[in-house]
């Protein structure tokens, strides 16, 4: 196999996701520019620092960027901030997509790649789901927890197979070590994910406990349960073909992890803007139009919106 | 009018319901036995101060009892204490009702009355809902904050009217200034109170708010609204009228509250057992022998059982 001939890769939002994904892809030789904030000054003059379960690795050189102005056009763009920062976009995405290039959407929750395409355009958004336990654990230092696959592919389902494009960029994310899996039905692996995502990420603030805890205890499991069935009754509705066992597969999975603070508690905890409405309020509104009730997410989605504006 | 002849009254847990209730007899001239626990050493010594809307008043000499050995036969015992120690009723109600003597259940919830009932048979069982912001504040001193109506009646609802027995007992409390009414549909105004307790009870701990953030915050009071409605659909199923209005005079008469910390907060900012089972796990469970689903009420009581699971 001829060595790889790697995309120019930008990553907006360098966080546990961001900076996990674009490290490996530079660690194996990719050529990836790293938008940063509070950490530019710090991984600019020390790098990047990555503990993953399968061995460490420290970046020396990296393309840290404290501003979008030095950013140059880039073949892929992958969108790793919070979907709570998704006002700032526009400014962000521009410089590395001028040329062209296409845009991943690596963020939580349901049509979150709607932001990202109001800048670039339908036919040049990705989007993908990220499955990891990863953590930012200071400036420029991510610590990969568990778990790792990525599954992406085209926002706009008009192809009954993976696109040329979504696959070029798989076979370079699997050469970089990443379990990287395109796909022709996006919304699938959405619906799928939003299957942990909304009562992990939601009860871990809203009853303030860790997954183990909330897994462990008879009554938050009751809730947990009661939640991923509304959300696999909402994706049937979406004519979303998720094989029912994945409903205890996903407390099974949990029951396993490492223990784990969701991001929306570490975001709770840190005082950040929680990803509310892409991981519960976009889900609910979908199932609403569709004519699905979803009364204990619903229920879940006022607390934490309670629990975000009294908390301020 | 001749001068009321009263009977003679027991009440067991003598805290910010049964305190103030008792007091007021007492004041008024009838003979009221109190059994107390922690407090007993203080109000044998002291008497109770009752402090209330219309002015404050104290009992100097007050018919205290350290335990139950010292109890009289009572015509009237008002059952008083936290339903969540329930289990000691068969100890603490055979003194006082040995001579067939009557019991009220003034506790909070539905079906409160079945234990007592256990105790003393169906047949001398009256239940009460108690309309009131009264807390205790120290031993022997209980502060009457807001309103104070007392609707009681049958347990057993075999009557088309008020009863002569529920009625004496009504004209004695108005004589003693209690705002108290008989009624000949004890479950009326069991569900209409519950319209209340449900939601700004089991909310004030989930949220950990006053029922006053509850009213104001549009989210919290999404989740009030949606379980009052619950409840109403609960009650109608269980063949009990409410007129409908009911559900917007709940809300608006919170608005106009005293802010004011409910029993169930109280109860869990101090540590002690919280009513769970007699305010929401008695009408869940009625609602679903009646076929009627209450989703955001089931996730409210799941809630709260992890609550007090955890901190324990």
């Amino acid at each position: 196999m001829p060595p790889i001939e790697f995309q120019r890769y930008a990553v907006i939002g360098s966080g546990a996701v961001g900076g996990l994904y674009g490290g490996l892809l530079a660690q194996a030789g990719a050529e990836v520019h790293f938008l940063l904030r509070s950490d530019y000054e710090h991984v600019a003059a020390n790098g990047l620092q990555i503990e993953t379960p399968t061995g460490n690795f420290h970046l020396d050189n990296v393309h840290a960027h404290g501003s979008v102005d030095s950013l140059p056009a880039c073949d892929v763009t992958m969108v790793a901030l919070k979907s709570t920062s998704n006002d700032r976009l526009h400014e962000l995405l521009a410089p590395t997509t001028r040329d062209g290039g296409i845009a991943l959407v690596l963020q939580n929750g349901l049509d979150v790649e709607l932001d990202t395409a109001n800048v670039v355009g339908l036919d040049r958004v990705l989007g993908g789901c990220c499955f990891l336990c990863s953590n930012k654990l200071g400036p420029g230092h991510i610590k990969h927890l568990d778990y790792g696959r990525i599954v992406f592919g085209e926002y706009v389902q008009n192809h009954t197979d993976v696109t040329e494009r979504v696959q070029k960029i798989a076979d370079e994310m699997n050469a970089a070590g990443i379990d990287a899996h395109g796909t022709a039905d996006l919304a699938a692996a959405r619906w799928r994910k939003l299957m942990w995502n909304i009562p992990f990420n939601g009860l871990s603030v809203a009853l303030n406990a860790s997954t183990k805890v909330l897994v462990e205890d008879p009554d938050s499991l009751h809730i947990v349960e009661s939640i991923i069935e509304e959300v696999y009754e909402a994706a049937t509705a979406a004519e979303v073909v998720i094989d029912p066992s994945m409903k205890e597969v996903t407390v099974e999975m949990t029951r396993k992890m490492v223990p784990y603070d969701s991001s929306m508690r570490l975001d709770y905890i840190n005082g950040r803007p929680m990803e509310i409405e892409s991981i519960i309020g976009n889900p609910l509104r979908a199932a609403r139009k569709l004519g699905v009730d979803m009364p204990f997410t619903e229920m879940l989605y006022h607390q934490l919106k309670f629990i975000e504006q009294t908390r301020a």
